[in-house]
């Protein structure tokens, strides 16, 4: 796409396109940049064919290098598949537009007409690995939030994206908009990777969405400010007293509902005094759904020979399984539990099942994550669920977003002051 | 302070201790934050002899390595000033606690009941310079917001630091709250900085506050979240058709009042049809109030022989001048102005002095600053001014905050989903 045929791709070039595409999309009515979307929407229902020629390209070098099948699976696309992915765009049409809405105006003494206008954050990159969604995903929700995007998407998914981009980027400029709102980097050399994340100039913003390593590796190159996302070591505690019946639920739904996704249950911590009753039960239906349970000594001496375990390994309790795979450890009481949370979270998400009063207050004020459960599977933690309407990715730090970030998040704010001529007093 | 003897600072025991105290301070009530505040106010007040001595020591240093006047007098602490800092203190200690709020509370369809309630960062560093009254201002702050800080001050100012923390150390053990809720690195090494800036266990932000050249150390090095702060190549654009005499008023307050601050004008953009009438009295006044002039071609000619101006460098026009100086330029027209500060802007605060209400309406739209002023000195971008109260610094980047950083800006939030038993369908 760019300079996809020579590359000698020229980052200076896409980040000042991308510039100056976000100075027009900022200025961008609601009902224009939702003619864009609608213009998206549509294409990508009319253009299925040269879509899903290009992802079986990349299903097929996959199938050749023998990927995981999890890996093929996410990669594919079919007509069903690219119909919810237009779905999607419909769907962040609908929403509200986060942009220029102003908070706390008021008039100061002097006179002064002041206030915080919502506005957009200008040019966001966003580095992601294999789902080819991502690229269109990504594309709407900035788009709306009138920010210009940079997408720098997996080397697995590379034709389906730039079959994708070229679909969007025909979309928005017959529909008006500057093309260059939307650019991906196509070429896979990851020193172009490096000079877009130190492009202070031309980006405001990148956002890591991915595993540990991409996230790390961001974080340790990037000079742009970083969102990072998606990374995320996510406990549920089960209490001495809890409702064991309900425990069993919210922990199988954890786990097992979508096992690949980020707030999905990891480890599970089970308090001493409830261990005996309740680790034999769930670990029949976790090992009946098809989970592989790590068990600490404690645990696997509980659950005895006929629930089959696996010796916790050293660095189990630090892994984000991301598979029917994950980590059984007994703790004594609840400080035990705080602390193991501590040490071992990543600030996602972390829940208590618990019928104390005192313990599910402290766990909340006490516990350092972005969403903190009491007696709720952390599979809701996501922008539909969160009334977000939709979401770029679930942030894990603490500056700008925490948790799942949508439009609003994808937005920054100007203070506006007005007056007729105001100086300020010595 | 901190191993302050041996030079062998150990930055992990910094980084730990400031993680335990964050945990402690995060669940204090205000009332007992508020009392911790009136603690080391009152500790300013009775201990000023010490911290005099102490400062004495720094500014006998700084005179003997011939420091720049205006910095040795930054830098000098007397009873007044003191007083000024402890009531510092007390207006922190008064603002409103934002800690615990919550927002878009809500109960979804399944009967989660959701909200985001607003918490402290955790730890933040503050890395500063010389001036000795932002350790305590900076204290104040952070301990409010429930946070615990990591002090790195100039080496100018050591001494003093050294004292003023001591002091604030004190009281607030005293006052029952855990001392290393506020920690100086009172080591000078860089290496140790640098650590500090790469400590993502430790370290939930760091903020630099200070000239370019820091900012610019700490953005390439840290890979903690980082907020800019304080640095502004500042514009005010005087438009055709504008009210020459509050413009003259505007500039010159802009300039004059406090020309060391980062919000003071830098340059000056005047329209080219109001530059032959208001650029002679404008600069009569500016050099009436020991302004140096660096003049464009198009101004030195209008301003003529008596009106004494310096030819414009090349660097100038980036140059944020922190002193009596500052650069003059005639554009041609309303988009030159905007294409200027497009240009040369570093996203503080930018003015227009003008009587269009359209041009009004599109500076404020399309200048992309922090804050954005018509027909008002940019003087005024300051946390008091902007009913903030208080702040640690002016945010120059669009994550989390932007322009001045009150107690609110010092804090984050997260997730709080409360139920009985709900897991989230397939």
């Amino acid at each position: 796409m760019v300079n996809s045929s020579d590359r000698s791709l020229d980052l200076g070039a896409i980040g000042s396109a991308a510039r100056d595409a976000s100075r027009g999309l900022g200025q961008l009515s609601t009902t224009k940049k939702n003619e864009v979307l609608a213009a998206i929407a549509a294409a990508l229902r009319t253009q299925t064919e040269t879509i899903l020629k290009a992802n079986v390209l990349d299903v097929e070098a996959a199938k050749a290098q023998d990927l995981d099948l999890a890996v093929i699976d996410r990669l594919t696309l079919n007509r069903e598949r690219l119909d919810g992915i237009a779905a999607a765009v419909d769907m962040v049409e609908a929403l509200p537009d986060p942009v220029g809405a102003v908070d706390d105006a008021r008039r100061l003494p002097n006179g002064l007409e002041i206030g915080r206008r919502r506005v957009p954050l200008g040019v966001v990159a966003v580095i992601f690995e294999a789902r080819p969604n991502v690229t269109v995903d990504i594309s709407a929700l900035c788009l709306k939030a009138g920010n210009a995007v940079i997408l720098r998407g997996g080397r697995e998914a590379l034709q389906s994206n730039i079959a994708l981009a070229n679909v969007i980027r025909a979309a928005i400029e017959a529909a008006g908009a500057p093309s260059a709102s939307v650019q991906l980097i196509d070429d896979p050399d990851r020193s172009l990777l490096e000079e877009l994340l130190r492009d202070r100039t031309h980006v405001d913003v990148v956002v890591p969405r991915g595993g540990s390593g991409l996230i790390d590796f961001v974080s340790s190159t990037a000079t742009v400010p970083v969102i990072e996302t998606g990374w995320g070591v996510c406990h549920t505690f089960v209490d001495a007293g809890a409702d064991l019946a309900m425990a069993e639920r919210i922990v199988l739904n954890a786990k097992t509902r979508r096992p690949s996704i980020c707030n999905a249950l990891d480890t599970l911590l089970v308090h001493r005094d409830v261990a005996e009753v309740f680790l034999p039960s769930v670990g029949r239906t976790l090992v009946e759904a098809g989970v592989e349970l790590h068990a600490d000594g404690r645990v696997s001496s509980v659950l005895g020979p006929e629930i089959p375990s696996v010796v916790l390994g050293d660095d189990d309790l630090d892994t984000e399984w991301l598979a029917l795979r994950m980590s059984v450890v007994v703790v004594d009481d609840f400080e035990h539990a705080l602390a193991h949370i501590q040490e071992h979270g990543s600030g996602h998400s972390e829940a208590i099942v618990t019928s104390s009063h005192r313990h599910a207050r402290r766990f909340v004020n006490e516990v350092d994550a972005a969403a903190v459960y009491v007696n709720a599977s952390t599979q809701f933690t996501d922008g539909g669920e969160f009334g977000l309407g939709a979401e770029v990715g679930i942030s894990t730090q603490k500056l700008h977003a925490r948790g799942p970030m949508g439009l609003r998040e994808m937005t920054t704010y100007k203070w506006i002051v007005q007056g007729d001529g105001q100086v300020r007093p010595v």
